[in-house]
């Protein structure tokens, strides 16, 4: 899969892409990520990216022009390697709020391109020019990247081959309940004058697996109850 | 603000603490970010952080002895140089989604520490040392990093003095109101068929302030619904 990265920080993801399980997608060739910065198509002296709002009002707005050329560059690129067009998805908090359903529909497409720029204050136009619509939260961030890194990491896991069989087996099974992850242990069996629930080793694999549902329900009930009706509906 | 993170992967925050606003903070002096892997506290010759889940299952479990450590060892740092206790903030799937009324709550924090760890598997009983559980939305990521960059990035903008005057009191009219922003446009007038509105030339301050305030419901309206319910509510 390729990634498209319109930013005006690159840099930001250099270490990201070496790192951890993304850094496992690139070594691996899954991932392929590629950078275009709006400042190369920047306009004057300044290659300026951004200008005042029409209407006035404090803050700068990123043109339209610079950005759709930036866009343009990449498939340009794309073309003229033989490669896919990438679908284009604008990173902001006016977004559908990303969610496992949409990284996975997101890493079956052959090429996909996140356009960071500011996260708030976008030309309206530039909306006209992208497919999608992403947003991380309802939360003011200063630009996309910190969102795309989320998007490219949990897209990069569901690339075949990147996670190992234990751990996708492990993923697929808790992606299709939708409900929260139940207790998890590990040594030392005693911590601080805290056990490891006595089931977990009673090597009762019936009792361990109903425990660990029930644990999961109550979990989710607890913190999350809006989950337990989407997986009811569902 | 003082923010201690606990982070097997420290350099992935490197060029994220120099660049863009939250280079602002740090250089300003507003923001200190401090580091401790739990690799530091890991066990044997290969400093183990994690362990073969009790009861069985695939994946590995992060160990609650090493995290407790490492987050102790930050303590005791602060201690010794008559600095504040921050508050433990657990990055996982399973805690409060990330919002703009949390990054508020903390920007008022002195000290706040992150707990990365694996994003997915920690040890149940970490939960008990920590003050609070954030998560940053319903997907899964490899591990809490990218969590900690959107919650220092939301909440750095909200300390004194690292906004300009004129960009903090747009936000705060945007952070009050609970809607989606109205479109912003600035130049070129005109872009491949499409132009400005026309009553953001007009000059009348009264209607452009009515025609914002309306796009901004009707936009909310089509898009996310539900933020107009909980404006009304509040």
């Amino acid at each position: 899969m390729r990634v498209d990265v319109v930013t005006l920080f690159p840099e930001l993801f250099e270490t990201f892409l070496s790192t951890s399980l993304v850094g496992r997608g690139v070594e691996g060739g899954q991932l392929e990520v590629r950078f275009r910065s709006p400042r190369d198509f920047g306009l004057g002296k300044h290659k300026s990216v951004d200008d005042t709002p029409y209407g006035g009002g404090s803050g700068m707005v990123m043109r339209v022009d610079v950005l759709v050329a930036c866009m343009e560059a990449l498939d340009a690129d794309a073309r003229a390697a033989g490669k896919p067009q990438a679908r284009r998805i604008l990173l902001t908090p006016q977004g559908r709020p990303f969610a496992q359903s949409i990284a996975s529909s997101l890493s079956t497409e052959p090429a996909i391109m996140l356009v960071c720029g500011r996260y708030e204050g976008f030309d309206e136009r530039v909306r006209s020019f992208v497919d999608e619509e992403i947003s991380l939260g309802d939360f003011v961030i200063t630009g996309g990247e910190v969102c795309a890194m989320a998007v490219i990491e949990a897209t990069v896991r569901l690339l075949p081959g990147v996670l190992g069989n234990a751990e996708s087996t492990r993923e697929e099974s808790h992606g299709a309940e939708g409900l929260l992850e139940y207790p998890q242990y590990t040594r030392p069996s005693e911590f601080r004058g805290q056990s490891v629930p006595e089931v977990l080793s009673s090597g009762n694999h019936a009792r361990i697996a109903a425990w660990r549902r029930e644990q999961s329900v109550q979990k989710t009930l607890a913190r999350r109850p809006e989950l337990v009706e989407k997986v009811k509906k569902g």
